[in-house]
């Protein structure tokens, strides 16, 4: 894939042998001599990656790095430090500073194309995934900016495959350092075992195992779906840079050379941990904006939309099992007078309560959804009737029996529900039926003065009847599935304060 | 980037020798020796690309294909196929069945390694969001099931860069068959110019032009974010095989080898098509996601969320501003008696005629918010305070003049709306405080005996003066803005046909 890269040196030979080399190998070059120069660029042209020079009068090479990192807008961007330093301080500031790697000059080409090829991949996709943040912004679905440099780089879990102790040892207690849960085996079909049965943030994978190669390994995992983005960091000896280079093309992520030197190790991991957790982090961005279109903002239960998608396949499955399904329908009695007389924010704060309430009171895989307004919906998939009535006086009560604490004077509110309900055999309804006919129950709850429940083919239940019998009906198993007594008790120790 | 292979002939020492060239590559290498078995194995082992031989007793590599290309789960795994045939007609067939591309016997191992490399980048750019497209599934927030082989072929945007007329010719000729439009420029130069002001969906470049490098194009092309993922398929001389596999390396999708054959040309773009079009499906089902958050599914209007949001923005904005910004609450009269009287069917159709006036009567840039329930609210940016009363008075009558259609005897209801608004100077208000200051004045409006407008500081708005009042008051500017002007003469003509 090709990119554009960014070539930023003080000495103009530098900048043209550079960008020669990439030029021949079709890469869109554009060159800085400065680091402010450097930074402007980075501003204006999007550069992919950008490769920079360490030594510069003005603003050197750490000093640029760490101002592309601190902004959120190009953080992102892959720094690869050139330099004719060996000092592994140095190499240790840059990589602190945040730059993603350290070349030497003079520059060994196979080292340079595959680490641009590499990077160039990764800020590929990440693009990809920036690009979707920025409409799940612009909708102003997700508002959290994300900033890669601020990710938390401690409390990863590391797998590494190495079968040198001395190394081993050491990676293990450097990596500790950053509370870092380290596992180490010995062999590939010991990681893939783990691998399958556990998550890691990092695989470290050395290249010179005794009895098998690492490559293959790191191959492996590329080629699996759950491991296909688990950064790889390679262990290898100082002349394996050939087969360091056909790891970084397999999607190997970065490499470090023996002797391992702690600080480096631990800057290393840090980089690709921050990466891993920021790609995480543009993922779950997006799994919330979903959600989001399916559940209700103020109380926190699904949405009308989520319910005619599930309900739909509810009723189907109903239509093969022998047990029935319950659709409750609730709605607040004179919900209307509680935000005129209260206002809006008296209004809400009794609706979340209901809310909690509800969901308190139902098994967790019963659907809860509020239709709108004061309407609400409870689905009990598998129930028998008898189970049904009891739930929905249950539910009747868990309003009427406990004021609802809000902002009016006092602290409490006495609020009613009305309930209508129906009970589903043998699937193949319509949705709109189904809810038509627990509504129409609602309506005759309604009529027969609030605060009751109405079932179809039924009537009017007996609350003292449900009440009572509630307790010896349940079998253990539905039990287990509820919440614990004490909250039961609470519920029925209160005042029955239903206000009409 | 590794990638895991399935290699398919009945020939075992040729499945031996390919599994040796991509294994010794670090490809993940599966093999099977029947149709069948490749079937089974593309089912159970997830293949990123299928190598497959055509001429196999029993099942034949096109039936394979064919079957691949036929399954929705399955079709946009890339697959090459692998013959000693030489005609042009078993090519086209191939490519007609779904197939990426064909590479001949004894495979060139330049070709070979290019191809995969460039079709696993593919397949993971698309699996990426493919993901994403099942986890919207699941959600159940877009159901629509996409399949890359019904994607139609027809009817895109080209754009050629070619300076030899008989392939141009060519070109353009045998694409116009299929209603593409074909936009043929002689240089690079040119074909960026073009692209900067126009969209295409297929670029096709000759790596042959006379004054300059074909791939320095496509290198280009690669690096801008806007053409980054622009199909590419180059036009090369039969002895380019090198160029061409840069050219696959640099991100090009497909090649096309002179002389050119008209079939193998067609199939070559149709598959390209496909690919793109296939693509933007996933994309758009993000988008549609997204949005879906953001507005309320019975009206299409934005919901709450999407007006926390955004009145935030607007209120700041306004701080800048020497006009102000209106905010008009609005409540259907009596709504609850819709839906006890008519039932919920009736009441969701009000809601939705009344959504609909609403947007007919305000300006592209107004935001009109379902609240809640039958809750509405209006925010006028950039506007003076007797232009607020106006539409206020105006929304008003859109409900009150004209009876609501709807599945009821006669088939309308009379409805009428209260409203209550305030104008907002100067910024720096908290959303609550500016939507409670509204809702206040909503609430006069209910006193007051309702069908009527209170604003802040302005009290109860006599309806006669402004209907009288609006059609000199407009200036031409906003007039513009607004819908024709026999809509509103529609809406005056009508009975006040106001209930309560």
């Amino acid at each position: 894939m090709s990119a554009r890269v960014l070539v930023v040196d003080d000495i103009l030979p530098n900048v043209k042998l550079l960008e020669a080399k990439l030029s021949c190998e079709y890469y869109d070059v554009i060159t800085a001599t400065s680091g402010q120069e450097a930074l402007e660029k980075v501003e204006t042209e999007n550069p992919d990656i950008v490769l920079l020079d360490v030594m510069m009068p003005g603003m050197d090479g750490f000093e640029v790095c760490s101002r592309i990192k601190s902004n959120p807008e190009k953080a992102h961007i892959p720094v690869v430090m050139v330099t004719a330093l060996t000092d592994v301080e140095d190499k240790v500031r840059g990589l602190e500073v945040g730059a993603d790697d350290f070349l030497s000059k003079p520059i060994d080409d196979i080292a340079l194309m595959a680490r641009v090829r590499s990077l160039a991949r990764l800020k590929m996709a990440l693009d990809e995934w920036r690009l979707r943040e920025n409409s799940a912004n612009q909708f102003g679905v997700v508002t959290e900016k994300t900033n890669l440099m601020q990710e938390p780089v401690e409390g990863a879990r590391i797998l590494l495959v190495e079968d040198k102790d001395f190394d081993k040892n050491k990676i293990v207690q450097s990596l500790s350092q950053d509370l870092n849960i380290v596992m180490s085996v010995d062999n590939g079909m010991r990681a893939m075992e783990l691998i399958s049965s556990q998550d890691f943030d990092i695989m470290m994978v050395s290249l010179n195992l005794r009895e098998e190669d690492g490559l293959r390994l790191c191959s492996h995992l590329r080629s699996n779906e759950k491991t296909r983005s688990l950064p790889i960091v390679m262990i290898a000896e100082q002349d394996d840079m050939p087969r360091v280079a056909h790891g970084l093309e397999i999607g190997a992520h970065d490499y470090i050379l023996r002797p391992l030197e702690k600080n480096e190790l631990i800057a290393r991991v840090r980089t690709q941990i921050r990466r891993k957790r920021f790609q995480q982090r543009l993922r779950s961005s997006y799994e919330i904006s979903l959600s989001m279109a399916l559940t209700d903002s103020l109380t926190g239960l699904y949405n009308r939309r989520y319910l005619e998608v599930h309900l739909e396949k509810l009723i189907a499955n109903n239509a093969h099992s022998n047990k029935a399904l319950g659709v409750i329908m609730m709605d607040i009695d004179h919900f209307k007078s509680v935000n005129d007389t209260h206002g809006h924010k008296v209004g809400d704060e009794v609706l979340q309560v209901f809310a909690e309430r509800l969901k308190n009171n139902l098994r967790s895989f019963d659907l809860v959804v509020r239709l709108g307004g004061e309407e609400f919906v409870a689905i009990l998939p598998d129930v028998m009737p008898e189970r049904a009535y009891f739930v929905a006086e249950r539910l009747r009560r868990a309003i009427a029996d406990e004021p609802v604490p809000c902002s009016v004077e006092g602290g409490f509110l006495n609020v009613t529900t009305s309930v209508g309900g129906a009970i589903i055999n043998n699937g193949g309804h319509p949705i709109a039926a189904v809810l038509e006919r627990a509504d129409k129950c609602l309506y005759e709850a309604k009529h027969a003065g609030r605060n009751c429940s109405v079932f179809e083919n039924k009537g009017k239940l007996d609350p003292e009847q449900y009440q009572e019998q509630e307790r010896s009906f349940f079998d253990k198993e539905v039990e287990d599935a509820l919440p614990p007594d004490d909250e039961d008790t609470n519920a029925t120790q209160t005042q029955n304060g239903a206000s009409s």
